[in-house]
């Protein structure tokens, strides 16, 4: 693109002069909510900006995007200062990444390390949003803020079937970078650790290269690895009501700091080769879903009524006792329900075994894992019959605070000050 | 999409119940060659099929996608037959998906795995191609193939700067799977890899998120992860001559069957984080290009003149001596080009040093390795300032033979029969 033909906002390369660092810089983000049916061959994601500030922090029912960057970042430093410095520039980056542009000039200061990595420039907004999540190991005794933790923000407790990588799990401080190109959202975690050096270290990162979730009624639910649309019913940005039954944070909270915020849960999910293998029926079985049509084994289209209770004429039961559909559906408990927004991922081969290391980088959000995932994640770990085909090989849990208000906010504002 | 809205030729649902492992199932791949412009934000590259059949292999000239799923497999029998019988169900395989076709029909066989995993099922061809190369090692003693073993493929000597990994180096074959959606490029090397099962071991394999070069004067530069535009003067689809000069192999070649291919030798490079705490001039002297709009330091656009012997005023060179922009030049080798086809990666961060995996997955096609990609790599590791921030972790290469002629042809016929 050259800027003479850009139609997408300002371009990265078009900065505004502004220096890096101070939490604060102006941002744009005052376009419309550009991001719509990215999957749809032909019909490419608007690449317009998604609005940086506002109740709720971006990321979360914002219609999911293509592709994630995620970044796992541990402090290396006890001085709250620093960590808050740390916050604020990447808020600062943050604002201006969403709206296309570069973090800071350029070619201005030829004897200093540019102020932006420049992979991103010419590539527009591309729907980006930056999500930035508290892990519990934040609130221990390094920056006094043991009284700051939520209740509902602990470590996930041992789950059946759990095989977790340490390496890969936790961290103090979570960044989600979703975008609909991935050089997009690469650049956000890339810069992030620059901004961040001397205070935060990466601790694990995962690209996510297509997103397995809808969380919008104008998106068409996309598949997993294993062939089959999973999460048709998830709740979705349009039903404000879900929004706050389920996600949102609300006043029970036992602190203030994160009212209107959320919780993400993420595992990573490693898919088993054998799956290819595996007969048609049992697959369709195990997800209780057609394979070709993603309707239930209750159903002829997608958005049929999973009907639990149905029987085959000779009396059992169509979608099976322990159908992944089954475990997961709100029924089974108590209603509840969580906002999936997870991509899938490969990170080449496993060398042991000379087989792909691939699956489902799962990413949720809730109000209360403790009341929301963990049982859920219980039932499924116990009984789901695609558990001969997973592993779950990462864990993390973290609190992500409202949105931010305006120019000059920051993440953790509310929490840290 | 639903069916009702598709736009974009054949559906992958829409399959027409062709048996899977047959060499010469019937391939659409008649549409026009519809991969355009691809990183313009809002303009969508077309998904429209790439022909698969022609008389060179697609996915050399083809302008470059966006995104990019490599495999090297290791043959693990002895049987020509059997590794026939492989290449034989890819050709088939791969003629369909290129026309954004499922594999073969899912729903009419339940109690047989599905022949087509189905993760790529709605995504439409975009703009998929999928290239398949032979190693060295393909012409052991295994297969009775020695004395069809060209001279120019061979194992690359050992260069300057080599840091090699040998579990990601090499391989019996190569599959290189470009698309403009990462999931229908993913798809291939997946579902290669099942087909090829009992016969052929996935060795290992790289996903490539951004394309880093150009092959098409219809193309805009893309920036590498340092930030740059690297290629500018890229061998381009349109230049016949070029394409004749560099890239096909022709009748010099010692062995008939290569007539028509190319080589195609990959190196993955390792970007060093320190890059980002480098100065920006330090950055353009290293390129010889100015980073925000990538023109030579002689020239004020990036398609100026690069000036390789223009002095400043006090009469050193304005491109360093040692500059990346020098060493590659043409001018430099006795006027010898490549066709770079590269793509950036990552994987995640180093546990080492909590840094993040990143760099380039450096692909190239020329006519003879021996003249072309050594002799300038030789250069570039001894003397390229950018050696000090990139590390050459991974080699290969792998003959790729001419295009297949038309349905029945499969890959490496000409050499196998």
């Amino acid at each position: 693109m050259t800027e003479a033909t850009s139609a997408s906002g300002p371009s990265r390369r078009r900065f505004l002069g502004v220096a890096l660092g101070a939490a604060g810089v102006a941002a744009a983000g005052t376009a419309g909510f550009g991001v719509a049916r990215a999957t749809e061959p032909g019909v490419p994601a608007a690449p317009g900006p998604v609005p940086f500030y506002g109740e709720h922090r971006a990321g979360i029912a914002t219609p999911a995007q293509d592709r994630l960057a995620f970044a796992a970042f541990d402090i290396t430093t006890t001085d709250a200062q620093a960590v808050q410095a740390v916050l604020g520039s990447w808020a600062a980056a943050a604002s201006r990444m969403t709206a296309g542009e570069a973090i800071g000039p350029t070619e201005t200061a030829p004897q200093a390390p540019p102020v932006d990595t420049g992979e991103a420039f010419d590539l527009g907004p591309a729907g980006l949003t930056v999500t930035v999540g508290f892990g519990p190991s934040f609130f221990d005794d390094r920056f006094g803020l043991a009284g700051k933790r939520p209740a509902a923000l602990d470590n996930l407790p041992a789950l059946p079937g759990d095989a977790l990588d340490p390496a890969r799990s936790n961290g103090d401080l979570c960044v989600q970078a979703c975008a609909n190109d991935p050089q997009v959202a690469f650049h956000v975690i890339r810069n992030f650790a620059r901004i961040g050096r001397g205070t935060v270290v990466m601790r694990w990162a995962q690209l996510g290269f297509g997103r397995t979730s809808s969380t919008s009624t104008a998106q068409q639910t996309p598949r997993n690895l294993m062939g089959f649309k999973d999460g048709t019913n998830n709740v979705k940005a349009e039903d404000a009501a879900e929004l706050d039954q389920f996600v949102w944070v609300d006043d029970e909270t036992d602190q203030p700091w994160m009212k209107g915020g959320s919780y993400l849960t993420r595992r990573i999910r490693m898919l088993i080769e054998s799956w290819d293998a595996n007969y048609l029926a049992d697959q369709e079985t195990i997800f209780g879903r057609r394979k070709d049509t993603g309707a239930p084994l209750t159903g002829r289209s997608e958005f049929d009524l999973v009907d639990l209770s149905a029987k085959t004429p000779n009396g059992s039961l169509v979608i099976d006792a322990d159908a992944h559909i089954r475990l997961a559906a709100p029924k089974s408990h108590g209603g509840q329900r969580i906002l999936r927004r997870g991509y899938s991922y490969t990170d080449g081969t496993d060398p042991q075994t000379g087989q792909l290391d691939a699956g489902l980088f799962f990413i949720a959000f809730q109000k209360d894992p403790r009341v929301q995932f963990v049982p859920i994640q219980r039932m499924l770990g116990q009984r789901d019959l695609l558990n001969e085909y997973i592993k779950h090989v990462g864990t993390g849990l973290f609190a992500v605070p409202p949105g931010l208000g305006k120019a000059g906010d920051w993440y953790g504002k509310s929490l840290l000050t």
